[in-house]
């Protein structure tokens, strides 16, 4: 498998976690996501959504949308489980992924900061205001919504497809330095995550396209 | 089951079309989204989200988020399928439903559009500027990855996620007056299913709250 990414991307960053966890090899292919790598014609071809991430099967059928693709995974390679069992308990975890995939991270990702900047003069404080107002009120969401959930992670004491979503969202949570005390169970999940090697190997600064 | 939603909520606009694909009833709980109903404590106590919807079961557990709901309601009353057999098939069925879900509707729904036209002292047809251009956006990214799959709906000839994510998104669009004529696939789509009665029913303006 191919894995078309870019170091930065939160949806890339959230399918290498769950390539890890489900103890799958892939090869990279980066596309430097500032310089717009992406939206090139050859990787239209691929990918039409012009979207990081796309996971290319050995068979050559590409796959979009990093919950699509999480879901794929889970179909296709049931171990380690990234779902419970029970379907409410499954939607419960879908629902918390939810959080970071369409409260929080669609409305501060590169290309809305960028639009925000141009089209209301904003600079590059101006855009973070931005970001930290949706991360606050998303953050809060989840906070107050994992309590019901959680244990050692967001749903019990395995990780799951909540946690996946969760973690990219706080690195990208602090670099518009959200103020992450206000959600002490959050942090709590988060260095839980961060400690399993899954996770760690997944961040950005782990990855060979990385720049400082 | 009850939903609690309110007539113009896109995402409850989905999951009311789940529910009238899958033959299932259930009564309605409105909650008045321009009047703040949803941020009550009370809903809270439901939906620590303090979003539209929830999927109050009989047994009284509370689903929220509409993917993790209409995914819940595949799980548990499969017939009719909303998704195609083949793992590879249900990734592209999933990442179509992702563009309305993560690219378009979270960057231009009501609270966003609030917050613009607060903190960047813009106007109505400003915030509609804004709500046009993710339109635009993602309209074009669903019709050049819908060629690929499309039959009568979006995945062949039987309606799918993908169809009850695009359907909603469409009446969102025309509230921005949005140019729907550069979509020609997507539109045809859209006239297939809304000549369904499962799609007809569930729009807003056939709701019991609507309001002209």
């Amino acid at each position: 498998m191919k894995l078309h990414g870019y170091f930065r991307s939160s949806a890339a960053f959230r399918v290498r976690i769950a390539l890890n966890l489900k103890g799958l090899r892939y090869d990279d292919v980066f596309h430097h996501l500032r310089k717009g790598e992406h939206l090139k014609e050859s990787y239209a071809k691929l990918n039409p959504q012009k979207l990081l991430p796309t996971l290319q099967l050995d068979n050559g059928a590409a796959l979009s949308q990093s919950l699509a693709i999480i879901e794929y995974l889970e179909e296709t390679h049931p171990q380690p489980p990234l779902l419970p069992r029970d379907a409410v308990a499954r939607a419960q975890v879908r629902s918390l992924a939810m959080i970071p995939a369409c409260e929080i991270h669609p409305i501060q990702n590169l290309r809305v900061l960028q639009y925000i900047r141009q089209t209301y003069n904003q600079d590059e404080a101006g855009s973070f205001a931005w970001g930290r107002h949706w991360n606050e009120i998303g953050l809060e969401a989840y906070e107050n919504s994992v309590k019901a959930t959680a244990g050692r992670y967001s749903y019990g004491d395995t990780p799951t497809v909540a946690d996946i979503y969760l973690v990219p969202q706080i690195f990208g949570a602090k670099r518009f330095s959200t103020d992450l005390t206000r959600f002490p169970t959050v942090m709590r999940i988060y260095d839980a995550c961060m400690a399993l090697d899954a996770f760690e190997r997944a961040q950005p600064s782990k990855q060979p396209d990385f720049e400082p």
